[in-house]
């Protein structure tokens, strides 16, 4: 049987539809971020990043960079086991409560990274919990709908932020069977912002279980990064909450945290976080440095909302159209791979400007966009290259001007 | 609805019956492997490890603890992003062109970890190949089991490296559809070598891909780490060679070797290798340098199978009853979760030795054990010292001394 040939026929499928993906080979340059070295064809060129999640440029923080390298040299390069057979290090055991106190919770659990942390959990409240109902928002990331598919758990899908169809779905379940409503606080693509407080309600009022993904605003949100939860004050009423390290923390790895049983309820049941062997002790102290560096500092995100509004207000005067959310997201939308991906180029090759074309599985079909992620690092002039790169392409490929 | 409640009851279930895990909290100490600090009740004291998975002390080899600390203050501490999206760089490809080289195939792709290589390569292929039937091992690993139920492809279980029983569900299968056998050469727990030749004979009789988990003998086993296959000769005829840096070379991730297409299949469809942020460079990094190391050196192998001999030996002079097996792993039975444990409280409190009690789910209930994993960096005496607490141990807890 031809292997290669079945897998050759699905790729050359992606490929007509232009949704076959070119990475892009990059240099990051500790202490230049936003710039990166580009490879392509053999050679290396400068460029400027404006589509990374290392939201604010703490990948490259000297006091993050410093507790890496302390605990590597204090530690070695990796944990030597899974959690349970010698891979538990203090450095993870520290984070966890940093990761506690960051959303006023009894406990916390790392997973190796974000997308394990989500997948990890719901398929074992999803299978552990018996007869247990997960409500789950339309929009929800990948890595939430495989752990709920996984669970074999029933699935109920709400309207992406609709409360009322939220509690019209809630209200049609028995009222003695488990639920769980899922959702996010910032969705990554489209960057708008969950109705947290009607959402929580709702879920109180019929005694579900929240299960809320803070990837996109962990570090970002609240007086001390606790997330949109914290901003909003309502984190002590959300019984489960997942975060990322790897986007505004700058390093890398997954957590939830919530009650102590909670915790260890996963922590004993997880295949996700059972079977692996566990982060190195050294990333662990890189993401606790960050961590209670954006609890004291709020420079970055403040920082960074400058720059968020700058290049939204500079896009409005041109007329460039954007997606318009409360967010630090800034989608430019396109709707066709094949633009978007032609647009991308055009950006790379006459302007130095990096930005990834989005296109499916991560937005839907026709959806395609460029998404822009002002960091605290891009300067005045970034922006401005970039709005008169956009103003020059407009201009030229004549692409409708109206308002996605 | 008292979520918690239902949490302790099902923890409580896992106390009563002696699966409930205690994780101990040490302390890596590069340079002193195996020596690590164990925290406990508020104290912190110098112990022996003797289960750990960094079976070469790469971890805190000086060149690839220098490759980490001068890929952390070069590209910072984190990647940045996914693999698409901004998360790709330089130092990634250069690791992936190494992996290809070690097993010699055409390409390869890193995961965050071994377990989401094996999960998310068999969960696409499984999901993707049409009428795809998936024969697998049953003794293979969770995360190996975990992708193939994700996948809900056909599954049939053949009997654990019975090549006659793999033979006879091969041919009840037709023909026509799209077959792979997956299995594992150094089976983790058992430390079992699998016949690989014949079942890499029967698989291209009838036309099957063969799926590869290499995990516990990359870097341990072939003249250049290349794992069992490349001892065998037999690399050049498996399809897929999945493998680890997180065990023999010390830092953390998973990876798969094969063609390029497939390579590139598993690449544009796996939802966990797509929506998932990429390793550190700096884990590239430290893992290229690692691997580099073995491909050159075969000290630390020669050095880790004199000592694993030393043990064994030490074990039958003492009447230690040890499963045997062709491996670098060594099982010593005990067959019950409460009294496994209390060994291995008993070897730390009185001798310093951490050897972590093996319970379910990690092995079938009954066959609880203690799993010691001889390293080149563990000494004469400190086999010495082990054996004599072992020793000493037998005699006072009269535990039956009858082969395993």
């Amino acid at each position: 049987m031809n292997f290669d040939a079945m897998f050759e026929e699905q790729l050359q499928a992606l490929k007509d539809e232009g949704n076959y993906r070119y990475f892009k080979e990059l240099e990051r340059k500790c202490g230049k971020f936003p710039r990166a070295a580009n490879h392509e064809d053999g050679q290396k060129r400068d460029v400027t990043v404006w589509c990374s999640n290392d939201y604010l440029g703490m990948g490259q923080h000297p006091s993050v960079v410093a507790a890496m390298c302390e605990a590597v040299q204090r530690t070695g390069t990796g944990a030597g086991g899974t959690r349970n057979i010698s891979g538990t290090n203090h450095d993870h055991l520290l984070l966890e409560a940093e990761l506690a106190d960051l959303h006023g919770k009894e406990a916390a659990l790392l997973f190796t990274s974000g997308y394990v942390s989500n997948w990890a959990a719901l398929s074992t409240l999803g299978s552990r919990l018996p007869d247990c109902v997960i409500l789950s928002d339309s929009g929800n990331h990948a890595s939430m709908i495989e752990g709920i598919r996984h669970s074999r758990a029933r699935k109920v899908i709400w309207q992406h932020n609709d409360v009322a169809d939220l509690e019209a779905k809630l209200a049609a379940l028995p009222a003695n069977v488990p639920k769980i409503v899922a959702f996010e606080s910032v969705y990554s693509m489209d960057g708008d912002i969950c109705p947290m407080k009607e959402i929580v309600e709702v879920a109180e009022k019929y005694g579900a279980m929240t299960y809320l993904d803070e990837v996109h605003a962990v570090g970002l949100y609240g007086p001390r990064g606790g997330g949109v939860s914290e901003r909003e004050g309502l984190a002590h009423r959300i019984t489960l909450i997942e975060g990322t390290l790897g986007k505004a923390y700058g390093v890398v790895g997954g957590y939830i945290t919530g009650s102590a049983a909670l915790c260890d309820f996963i922590r004993s049941f997880a295949s996700g976080f059972i079977f692996t062997t566990a982060l190195p002790p050294a990333v662990a102290a890189a993401a606790r440095t960050s961590i209670r560096h954006l609890k004291e500092s709020s420079d970055e995100r403040m920082q960074q909302r400058r720059q968020v509004a700058r290049l939204r207000a500079a896009l409005d005067r041109e007329g460039i159209p954007h997606m318009h959310n409360d967010s630090h997201i800034v989608p430019v939308m396109i709707k066709d791979p094949v633009k978007t991906r032609m647009l991308a180029d055009y950006l790379m090759d006459e302007w130095g400007i990096y930005v990834q074309p989005i296109n499916y599985p991560t937005v839907p079909k026709g959806t395609e966009r460029l998404r822009f992620t002002p960091s605290p690092l891009h300067t005045d002039a970034d922006i401005d290259h970039l709005v008169n790169a956009l103003r020059t392409l407009w201009r030229q490929c004549a692409i409708a001007h109206a308002v996605a």
